[in-house]
């Protein structure tokens, strides 16, 4: 029953994040609307739902929606989830968005086994991709005008760019990392704050506004989504150098070899020993991978970053038992956080 | 007395925009802070007046509110502009968010005399400095709230987003024509729109909405904002190849030399004489660029785009008669255009 209820949900998600981007389908812009349909994985080569990638945050934005319960401000209303689904397309917009600069800035070549935009189409080409991905995550969160009050689009506009300008501000923070030689763990939290956590929160606080919570219920559902994306982040971090390659799809140990700034890696260098010193004299290359994953367990990297994973989950989970989702949305709500903090255990 | 309104507006601008900016003005974030207060013209090497650039566009869409006459609705309603300084700031994070990824996708190394945000931090860098810009722009324009109805707010950010999606759409016809040798003239009008005129009429629209214009008039003076965006590009496209050097700032003929798509250049193009020829076989250097100049005035493409020009301004006039812009603020509107209309004669 649930499972037809996300699958819904997830149809209605494609069909509204397709209409919003033929906003660019036009004659003298058919190219330009390709850029965008292809890296959404919908055309192209390789399209497809590997290429599309699971849609995970406009998921629980919906159920998020649909899992409070409406006369918790007194009124009896039906909540109708697709009354919000250009809201939810607006966080996707804004996650691609973001994923389209982040490819150019980072040199990646690849991105879920295809090509990246600015591969494809050159850096000026992409960079006014991701643009315009963004002005439309915009418009299609004033698009809820249709069925909500204009005081709760402007909120849920707001928002979105709140969290916007964190992501900004985490993205700022990661590349300005790379320099840097003095990194300890409190760098660690406002970067994946801004970068992981604040697009989830989004999510969840505005799907439970859209659901027409009180402050209160708002307020849990941010907290919820906000230590889910900490506690994912953290548990990547562990995955991206002890995860099993055949479960991951990375090679193994490839955030050490990339040099990523992870929590288990800021662990370390917090600590000074033996991995400092050797994350200090420049970058790993894979043959030496496997002896820094044992030196950095060794210096308690991995069972730090455990314990941490497993404090936020435990402080998520409650947030999210305090929030008290209701329903066939709410038990979807519960599984779907169950299902990314105990991933590939 | 005008010239104390237009000061007065100005500085307003000035604080509005840095007190948006400062949002990134945060402990982990003061570099990131700075790279857009350096951009802005505020600080670095060269801060000042000539950095900043005029603020044309807040203050045309100050000037616009407050040229309305408030009783159009029937209602009296003291327009105060200084409750739309948030909306006026936004359109001018809009056009410096442009400029900023404009810079890396042109390649350019500077801007009003000062070296562009990617020479100094890099492309990755800028890439993030605009999209902060973009995202603090959508913040200004949803701040009106604390000053107007939520309706009004709504409306207000969807014209500004609407009018950045055809920025971007201009912007890749522009990027896109420097491989095409095929344009004619229809291909120029809908870069132009997208790229110049587009984001002047968001300034006379919403000005005129935000000083509660009737819907007739609030179309006026958008009208009369986008025909003065085409007549203002074209006028420029001509100077850009014939304009005199020691008023301009730029080399004569320069547009030539960078193998711009302008208005006379795809006129030739359309007769496909000798000027058309010799501009299929490649960039033309400094050397040449005198007698490219005087083949494309000998082919008509000067007289034609002169003929252009006369006729938009008179068209903008046109509108602005029937916008009919009242008092101090409307003779300042007027003198604006005319000015701008007239430069350089």
């Amino acid at each position: 029953m649930s499972i037809n209820l996300q699958q819904s949900m997830l149809e209605e998600i494609e069909v509204e994040l397709k209409r919003q981007v033929a906003r660019l389908d036009q004659a003298r812009t058919k190219p330009f609307h390709e850029m965008l349909t292809y890296h959404m994985g919908w055309t192209g080569e390789g399209a497809g739902s590997q290429a599309t990638g699971k849609r995970i945050r406009p998921l629980i934005t919906l159920l998020s929606v649909y899992s409070v319960d409406g006369k918790d401000k007194g009124k009896s209303i039906e909540v109708n989830w697709l009354h919000a689904v250009s809201a939810a397309a607006a966080i996707e917009l804004v996650h691609n968005f973001s994923l389209v600069h982040d490819d150019i800035q980072d040199n990646s070549e690849y991105r879920r086994g295809r090509k990246t935009a600015w591969v494809k189409w050159g850096a000026p080409m992409a960079i006014n991709a991701g643009d315009a991905l963004f002005v439309i995550a915009n418009q299609s969160v004033l698009d809820l005008k249709t069925h909500y009050p204009a005081e709760m689009v402007v909120r849920a506009a707001g928002i979105l760019n709140d969290i916007c300008l964190q992501l900004t501000q985490g993205q700022y923070m990661d590349m300005s990392y790379e320099e840097r030689t003095d990194l300890s763990m409190e760098d660690y939290w406002p970067m994946i704050g801004g970068k992981t956590s604040a697009l989830l929160s989004a999510c969840t606080q505005i799907g439970a506004l859209l659901g027409y919570a009180n402050e209160e219920k708002v307020e849990l559902y941010r907290q919820f989504g906000y230590t889910l994306g900490l506690a994912f982040q953290v548990q990547d971090d562990i995955l991206g150098i002890w995860g099993d390659e055949s479960v991951t799809g990375k090679s193994a140990a490839s955030d050490l070899v990339e040099g990523k700034n992870s929590l288990p890696v800021l662990y370390a260098l917090e600590k000074n020993g033996d991995f400092a010193k050797r994350w200090r004299q420049g970058p790993i290359p894979q043959a030496e991978v496997g002896a820094a994953a044992v030196m950095l367990e060794n210096e308690g990297g991995k069972s730090y970053a455990e314990k941490m994973s497993a404090e936020l989950t435990q402080k998520a989970l409650g947030y999210l038992n305090q929030a008290d989702p209701q329903g066939e949305a709410g038990e979807a709500i519960r599984g779907l956080a169950n299902m990314l903090l105990k991933r590939k255990q």
